[in-house]
């Protein structure tokens, strides 16, 4: 990267190329647009971060991001309180809602299992899901994990503290072939685990 | 875009998608990060930003920006001061500084004579530099224009009002196939140019 001709420029390109997947280049694209803009609409977009960072709570239910005390979803009347949807992070629950198939609640667990990277059971809210679903109103504990060894391994560590409870339907998200996918360009362990939970076709 | 449960949350992402090539979706991933940073990390990023914002100028000969009064290369006792390249932006400038190749001055028009968007002789910072070409030490200038109708016509504006000085060279950057490029799939009006710009060869 060449000088930027500018202490000052050099060292707003250097934070905005913190970014996740932001290089130098578009780190500087990116302070050039800024530098064109009114000095009211940088504010407005200063101050929108730093309200983001002063205010912004984490719900003391399910842990998503909260503006008030609870959640928009957990102080929402209009959800299903008897089903807990247990997810990794906050974009698990966006991605979620986003297909508006999912009226209940969530429990954000804040990562996975992981002896790689030197994540336990204790490192995730994991024992506030497990007061959570002792709640006579609790019917349902849904895994929408990974599909990988680390999202099975927390899912099984969570079911094998949970089965106990009979009232509980434990339960996990299918896995199978995406919508539109090829049969032909589908991976082996997919297909194999779309043709064991096969469900009973009903036309749709 | 699915409800983000959080108006803080969704501010700042509509300030980041503002930002050029950013959709809402990269705009989250942004914000969740800055999310998770610590408060002093988040604050040198606000700061960087605001300080560029303060305390830039613009540099009073060559319209480059600028952290004092002279920008760093106009103040430069290096730099060759009896030619100027004109270009239309600060990104061009930092193309050609990447390159090596050129040690004299610059100009910044701030654009381009385009009648399609408006943009006249008189919107771009031209009477400045017909001025520095009247200093006595200025021997040459250079066109370091975009190769469109608007880059050519904006180039010969400029021509028209300087050619009358005779102590002056009016030159441009060559425009021909690219480095690397098969002549197969080079575009004809490039290649009908760099035949008729062809210059003699020395084996390099």
């Amino acid at each position: 990267m060449q000088s930027l001709s500018s202490k000052l420029l050099e060292k707003a390109v250097e934070q905005f190329a913190l970014l996740p997947g932001v290089g130098k280049k578009t780190a500087l694209k990116y302070v050039l647009f800024m530098l064109k803009k009114k000095p009211e609409e940088v504010n407005s977009f200063l101050q929108s971060l730093q309200d983001l960072k002063n205010n912004i709570r984490e719900c003391p239910q399910c842990h998503n991001i909260s503006d008030n005390n609870l959640c928009e979803i957990c102080s929402d009347p209009k959800r299903d309180n008897s089903v807990i949807c247990v997810v990794e992070s906050i974009k698990d629950i966006m991605a979620i809602e986003a297909t508006s198939q999912y009226h209940g609640l969530y429990h954000i667990l804040g990562g996975i299992i992981s002896p790689m990277e030197g994540i336990g059971p204790a490192d995730l809210h994991i024992s506030s899901l497990l007061e959570r679903a002792e709640k006579p109103e609790v019917k349902e504990i849904i895994f929408a994990l990974s599909a990988t060894i680390e999202g099975d391994t927390t899912g099984y560590y969570i079911y094998k503290k949970l089965k106990n409870k009979e009232s509980l339907t434990i339960t996990t998200i299918a896995k199978g072939i995406s919508i539109g996918n090829d049969l032909e360009y589908t991976d082996e362990l997919t297909l194999g685990r779309s043709i064991l939970h096969r469900v009973s076709y009903t036309g749709n």
